[in-house]
């Protein structure tokens, strides 16, 4: 063969490996081990092949890159305890293989739609990171229909093809409300989330259940995950006149907002009022008393959502992951309520 | 001409307008009003332009992307209290205009002057935002020397040619350290953050500054912004024999976690300590005592940013933003020192 003609396939099979690490090793990319890196490069020079002017994207059909698209207010990523930490350990996997995160956030479906078919249409991107389920959700056949991957954090309502990440929360929960009726509550209260998506709705479900398996039956409120309406919910709450001894709210934020709220009321915390968050932030542990929670690794997610969805574009592998299962903190916010 | 020879420039000069508004919109981009749009896709068909396929990117020279190149450790992402609000400004103007934000962290310098090289070189981004600036930062003359755009947050070190967000702290921390002097505070601690950041030490100069105007030389202890850190900073400051009566914190997640500690140890907020952050987050607001500190719209820096980057790559036009200065908000977390 003329060295004009000389494919990555070619310097592939001389060097005896695969075309993927050709193509990584000829795009100067990291990750490949420098013996094989070194044979690569010789094999290519011995063979003398070129690179194609341009055309290093389309030989290699990579983009190194994953998509996010985000359908949302831009506003609520500002107070979603979630996003910066999963950003982060998406970030800690394509650091280390020299790819880079598109990220769009788009206002309603139409605009999610048009996103989801540029960026497939433009190469940007290898594939796309599914966050915020919805309880009912359509993009993994949109995805699919682009001929594009995807990797989805929890397991979407119609199943999905591509590698799913979950982590069980449902024993969480049940510790949770056990370890409040062993403390002897009886009078519980639920601040839920955004029941629209898919975990705030599940979550919401599970505490319900956990309860009833006690013999209680709770006080739901249900909010949209921010601090103000979890500051709000808990004003309606303690203005009841059975009003709850322990409040389980949602995520953190809101726990602390609840916490402010208690405080301010001259509450003496947590004899006069026991307070949990759900999906334990950092500051959580700092705050005073010490929010006892479920914990949460957001930037876990990120890792092995980022893991999983490069495997399946490099080596074309789906896999699932299952997260350790989301376990119960006790810290200083959660006591027996006072006689009374 | 023949209509395979017809330019984006051909048709705005028959259409009587901008080559990037006629770009803009045979790339069906959004921002260009439905008159002008229709006259020029009028005209377009008349010439009898067509798209050139797989030229796209290459006509326009516009990869409709802004870069945000990270030298961190990702997991500081996590307990950055600017990073998220930031982001969703970044987002809040790149959703109107369809262009979407690329994010990519480097552990080192090294690897951040190849992931500039790179993005440039692959047309990945249109320009760059430049956050964290560094006491020394070498970011402007290296974007410059590749022919990329950018906008920094802060005046950089050594100036820029490029549009420059900036905003004024030192009368909001003068207002602060007065504040608590006219309480009758004297023993005022800083709880400084990372100091190689330009806005870490320009803060704790002009606190030192602030505090011998009013006669006073402060404890200072730096730290790295993390509430770990900031936990450790109060334990130390309240071990002191003459220990502070307030303590000013260079970030709300440290002044919370320094509020946890005092909590802990028994003492009576904000009586027998006054705290205040810097750098107002959301969060702030709703923890007791509500925390005193100057505001800050995070939001507000990623939306002027990234409309000055794209107004510069654009239309050509450099355009520093001055933000609304650093207000002292004065909340529950400040009083008189209890005698003593």
């Amino acid at each position: 063969m003329s060295p004009a003609n000389v494919t990555i396939n070619d310097v592939a099979r001389a060097a005896g490996v695969s075309k993927s690490l050709v193509s990584l090793t000829l795009n100067a990319r990291p990750g490949v081990a420098s013996e094989t890196r070194e044979r690569i490069l010789r094999t290519a020079r011995e063979l003398g092949w070129t690179p194609h002017p341009g055309a290093r994207g389309l030989s290699t059909r990579r983009a190194y890159a994953l998509g996010l698209v985000l359908r949302r207010e831009p506003r609520t990523i500002e107070v979603d305890p979630f996003f910066a930490s999963f950003i982060a350990g998406v970030e800690t996997v394509l650091a280390e293989r020299g790819n880079v995160l598109v990220l769009t956030v788009v206002p309603d479906r139409a605009a999610e739609e048009r996103a989801y078919e540029r960026l497939v249409a433009d190469k940007r991107v290898d594939g796309f990171l599914l966050t915020d389920l919805l309880a009912a959700d359509d993009r993994i056949p949109l995805i699919s229909r682009l001929g594009s991957y995807a990797v989805s954090l929890g397991e979407p309502p119609g199943g999905s093809p591509f590698p799913v990440i979950t982590r069980d929360y449902d024993a969480g929960i049940d510790d949770l409300v056990q370890h409040l009726v062993r403390l002897g509550h009886r009078r519980i209260a639920h601040v839920s989330g955004d029941e629209r998506m898919l975990h705030g709705l599940r979550r919401r479900e599970r505490f319900e259940l956990a309860a009833a398996a006690a013999g209680i039956t709770p006080v739901v409120v249900t909010t949209d995950f921010s601090p103000e309406q979890g500051a709000e919910a808990t004003k309606a709450l303690l203005e009841t006149e059975d009003r709850p001894t322990a409040i389980v709210y949602g995520n953190d934020p809101m726990a602390i907002a609840g916490m402010g709220v208690a405080h301010e009321r001259g509450l003496d915390l947590p004899a006069e009022l026991s307070i949990t968050g759900l999906d334990g932030s950092h500051i959580g542990s700092f705050v005073y008393p010490s929010l006892t929670t479920l914990d949460n690794d957001p930037a876990g997610w990120g890792t092995a959502a980022a893991t999983a969805l490069l495997r399946l574009v490099e080596d074309g592998e789906p896999g699932d992951v299952a997260l350790p299962p989301a376990r119960l903190v006790v810290r200083a916010s959660t006591a027996p309520p006072s006689a009374g």
